[in-house]
């Protein structure tokens, strides 16, 4: 099994990748873990990641698409760990999931000659899964022993957004701390806030937070979208106390 | 065959849904029917459902999660058809789709201590479906005999909106009458518009009537968004006479 | 393998087009190559198709839907070549792709007098690729000699925006020229812009040419959407010397 990640949307940038693995690699069984990461923002996919592969069967290669340094120098990663395979440019994507997995081998992939300079999901990364997908790991290309570092940032009760998800929900990387009140800030502002363990029980038309499905605080609107009020962007920091 | 219904949009939290069925029921064959349902928008899902499930083939499980009462004490349905199986939220999502369907056994699915209280899509509704494709439906929960109930309001001449599509036609669930003009009521306003068989024929740069692919009236604009002028809510009373 | 072209989004009618052919053609591998063309816009999915294709299997049958004329005495076309099945309105949709192919055998699809007039997607297209997956191209409908045109525009160094894409990225169907400066003329507007390899090396805030992943000069801003600037169209005549 396949699964995509990437920040292509709804496009034909996904379509043809499916094309790419169906074409060569056959009996590939290709799933969306999703598309619509915020264009460029690794972080969020690495959030998406981190949270999301362990819910696939043991042995999914997760080929995750979020490349803003596409043609440049940057390596293209393949890494093999005990349960899974994963394959992305190397710029911390992989960093937050690869520290709960313990690697038993990484390999560099190397970018054929005639790839386009913006679009290695179709001709590197798509490619570089299938190829796992029978069983070729280990002639992808060279080891390599270190993998770019992208670390989310958490001090105490100090951390980042790091997931703006399609209801408006701000979700953060700090875990819940079993208040009922919390003071909030990011960058010049401050609000306080509740804290509710359903969408339910919140009030209308408030600014609350909750505990997410990631086990950590997000904060929400009833109804409504968080982020509309609030304009807070993926990578910001935030304190909730 | 497991049909998704949801309003997660593109995000990862649809394909979370998909690992979990896939990590613990394999073989599994998924497919997508909607997830840009508007946020919390039961009607609309209810309209969705209610118009699409006859196209798949007997059999098929439709797990449909739009459940902005997730957490709370609402309760999770599993629905067996004579043709087909529905997985819900116990608000009415079900209603007008059962309307038609012969009804063999309805259960109530325990929501397990370790959920979480924001996304029994992955934690409830997933499991039962994947538990429902291995004939596992009768052991899912206890049987139940009421199933909340969400009608969509029709008075002759009087229905509401029931769908606002990607094109910005405002799909409402009044049947055509066949009449070259109408007077359309909603809120406070009111338009005369003329009916056309097709977009073709229908004028430029004007509102217009036609009937849609679910057979009742729907307001479109030709080459343009319809409700980007109107304005309308999925849910809002409408009139056309 | 059935593969879907849409300016459907993602919205319940690509789920149920999926439907019609799960319920008459159980066995068929549907693919996604793309749903996001803007709505009713024959030359972007007509781009789409033509850069998407050859990544596919041979033998894929392509069920293209970006349809204006829905309902009206527009021909429905079945195209066979050497290496693919086509699907589509005769709306010039498949004109360019076909260009590329040694066409077989075209056929007009009749229409069933029952068709919605407005969906001919799950009515029509879904139904004959259906057909075809089954091996019953023949006796879809009567041979037809024609097909009509829809040729990009491309004289010298004039040439059309073909696509904005989900990054905002305006897309061109003129061939990059290997120079390092270029003048951009679009409607009333000129821009002097400097081409790059990358993104990566590019400015930040700054517009500029790259050759993209179709090998033709797109139009990019790094970290950001070129097209939220310049607001250019799909069809509008631009010339970049």
């Amino acid at each position: 099994m396949i699964v995509l990640l990437t920040d292509f949307g709804q496009s034909e940038y996904v379509g043809v990748m499916k094309g790419v693995i169906y074409r060569a690699y056959g009996d590939a069984k290709i799933v969306d873990l999703c598309h619509e990461i915020g264009p460029q923002s690794i972080v969020e996919a690495s959030w998406v990641l981190k949270n999301g592969y362990r819910y696939f069967p043991a042995g999914a290669i997760f080929c995750c698409v979020v490349d803003p340094g596409v043609g440049s120098e940057r390596k293209a990663l393949a890494v093999k760990t005990a349960d899974y395979y994963f394959v992305a440019p190397g710029n911390g994507l992989l960093w937050e999931t690869l520290r709960e997995q313990e690697i038993v081998e990484t390999r560099a992939i190397p970018v054929p000659q005639d790839a386009s300079s913006t679009f290695h999901g179709r001709d590197v990364f798509a490619k570089a899964a299938g190829e796992i997908s029978l069983g070729r790991f280990e002639t992808l290309g060279p080891q390599i022993e270190r993998i770019e570092k992208l670390e989310f940032p958490l001090d105490g009760r100090k951390g980042i957004v790091v997931r703006i998800d399609r209801f408006g929900n701000i979700v953060t990387n700090l875990p819940a701390a079993g208040r009922r009140e919390y003071s909030v800030k990011a960058g010049e502002q401050q609000w306080n806030m509740d804290c509710y363990r359903t969408y339910e029980v919140a009030p209308d038309n408030e600014l609350f937070l909750i505990e997410g499905s990631c086990g950590t605080l997000e904060i929400s609107l009833k109804n409504g979208a968080a982020n509309d009020r609030l304009r807070l962007e993926v990578g910001q920091p935030i304190e909730i106390s």
